[in-house]
């Protein structure tokens, strides 16, 4: 149970974390967004550092459904526990954006119209899923401690590196419709980005089963 | 003695660059206040790092009431010490302001009239001391030799994704309703800040108490 | 094998986000190029520390042919080995700009218009070059686990301190070539900073053999 | 022989790196200074952990007149070796300068017309250099293997919450008159300046040996 809380709360941490500093840079960087990306960049990987640190030891600090289908693939989690890791990344994803909102004194319900479509920046959420996978395969193999460590950088660095700004994540994808700010996407745009996910998953596992 | 002396010149510290920085931002940022807040968030951040991990050793580098009242609740201080510790950050911060008006040649005595009021900005303050009290609880629990890191990257993560900036402070909310600068309060609006904080702490020590 | 493969993508990787990060940069920047310079410096930054921590225990994480040059005199590669790091390194680093091109959208096959000559930005190439082996020299031999961080640091710091912007790197100085955007160098400059960068390690071989 | 060579070229480092980031930064940020001091402040701090790192264990990494002084105080060196930590030093402060002038095209001989005087700006300077001596004795005293990452996250937020910008050198000082650029001090305010770090040497003295 107390793993399942620390999903909710380490998924709701990132959206707010991602969805606030958005919107706070939007607000003050006077229409130069690489003003506003920078704050945005770089309060995620601040986040995300302190979230998968501290959330680690107690559920491993998934806060990302690809994550969890991949243990749930490799049999660290049986089908019931993943299906309440999925259940609780969603649901506390949606819950970070509310909160961001919330507290900005913002539309509570929004639905973004930031359109990020074609064929690019699914190539580009598919190398970014690829990228984060691989990372987190290579840092537990070789240097585990520094895990919270590399994903925060590997996220900074993507939100810059990559024409989709690194969502790499099928619930911050989903709950970013329904955020009409900076770090939004419209809702027609969502599927495109889950399946680039969803396939680097898939290439992911293909290639490690196949190649050794 | 040591310790107190500590705790005043760790707020004075954490005072001075928090202002300091604040001011030299909103200086030299032509207006762009994204800008200034990246400086103002970078320097909090790295100061705070010092800061912690230099006087940890000392007095357990509290500087911050609502640290050091879960302290004397949890019984590592007794009521004397409490109150000299209470006694020393709120004089330390108030210090720690006056030396930057100071050093930057302006009136030393000032009064703010940054209105940061509302709802939504006292939920933020609520949300910013529970996120600071968790990461510490958790920090000290898991990775004691992380918490000088784990409380400068959220700080400086909080300036952006909180619409108060994340103050989390009892004795710097008050400190910076003396300053007239970007980092600035306005005396009528700390009452909301300093009861959402409060209840912030009486929160966290609720649930600690009885969720185990 | 395995080594071959970390290489070229290590050197892919480092383009990808040298230029994407540029591109992301100039596109947001509104014309401030030091607001680009900022993402694309804290980028390239975050990203080497991820490549050379994750890539190090595989294939020692070169992905700059004048380290491998540097580790095939001193003996810890044969000359077989030396070609075919080299050989990936360049094929990598043309990967990863083409990559980037067709994430942000780009014509594939770019030539760069960008000077990038001079004297003075010779005499910057060579410092950069030296800087980067003596740095990469004197951490392996004081403080080998703090390489990664040695070496990202002193390319973010680069950046800024040069007037080249320490490329330091001939299959990256390549590879630019091959990109019309804020990191892309013409062509045409591309032979003076390979002089440059090579009569370095020249420098540099020659100081360790005889001053000792 | 080492040792000076090491304090050499460390200075010359620093001093190159706080140089040419400042023309950097001025060359490209359009005006908006706060944006050049965030590239100058930035490249700082990651140049002096790499500078620290890498020469301390060689020469101790002074790299500051104020810091030798006060080893020699301490008896960790004696005379003659402080003369010529001292000369290396400020030569090589000077060289540090003259080569980003070189590296940037500009006139190498400088003399700077940058105006930094007035009581609150000596008193900056006297602050910073007190806050930077408490570090490193604290540091050296508590934490010794963090001292580098201490002090060069103090000089970072030291640009930004310091009128002065935290020179706390005499060496940078004084070099930093000879270039015209972002980054100088005119020759006339010099004197101020060193006094007031001299006297926070004085004062630093006096308290560890008095207090206890």
């Amino acid at each position: 149970m107390i793993k399942i809380i620390s999903e909710f709360f380490g998924t709701a941490g990132l959206l707010a974390i991602v969805t606030g500093s958005g919107v706070m840079g939007q607000q003050l960087a006077q229409g130069n967004d690489a003003v506003a990306l920078l704050g945005n960049s770089i309060a995620t990987g601040c986040g995300l550092y302190v979230l998968i640190t501290l959330l680690g030891p107690v559920s491993g600090a998934h806060i990302n459904p690809v994550v969890t289908m991949h243990a749930w693939y490799q049999g660290s989690l049986n089908r019931i526990e993943a299906i309440r890791y999925l259940t609780a990344q969603f649901l506390g994803a949606i819950a970070g954006v509310l909160i961001t909102h919330t507290i900005f004194g913002q539309a509570i319900l929004q639905v973004s119209t930031h359109a990020r479509s074609g064929t690019a920046q699914m190539l580009s959420e598919f190398l970014s899923t690829m990228t984060l996978l691989m990372v987190i395969r290579l840092g537990t193999k070789y240097v585990p401690e520094k895990v919270p460590m590399l994903v925060a950088l590997t996220v900074t660095a993507g939100y810059w590196f990559t024409s989709s700004t690194f969502f790499a994540n099928p619930a911050v994808t989903v709950a970013r419709s329904l955020t009409n700010t900076f770090v939004g996407i419209a809702p027609f745009d969502v599927a495109g980005f889950l399946v680039a996910q969803l396939l680097a998953l898939a290439t992911h596992l293909f290639c490690i089963r196949n190649l050794k």
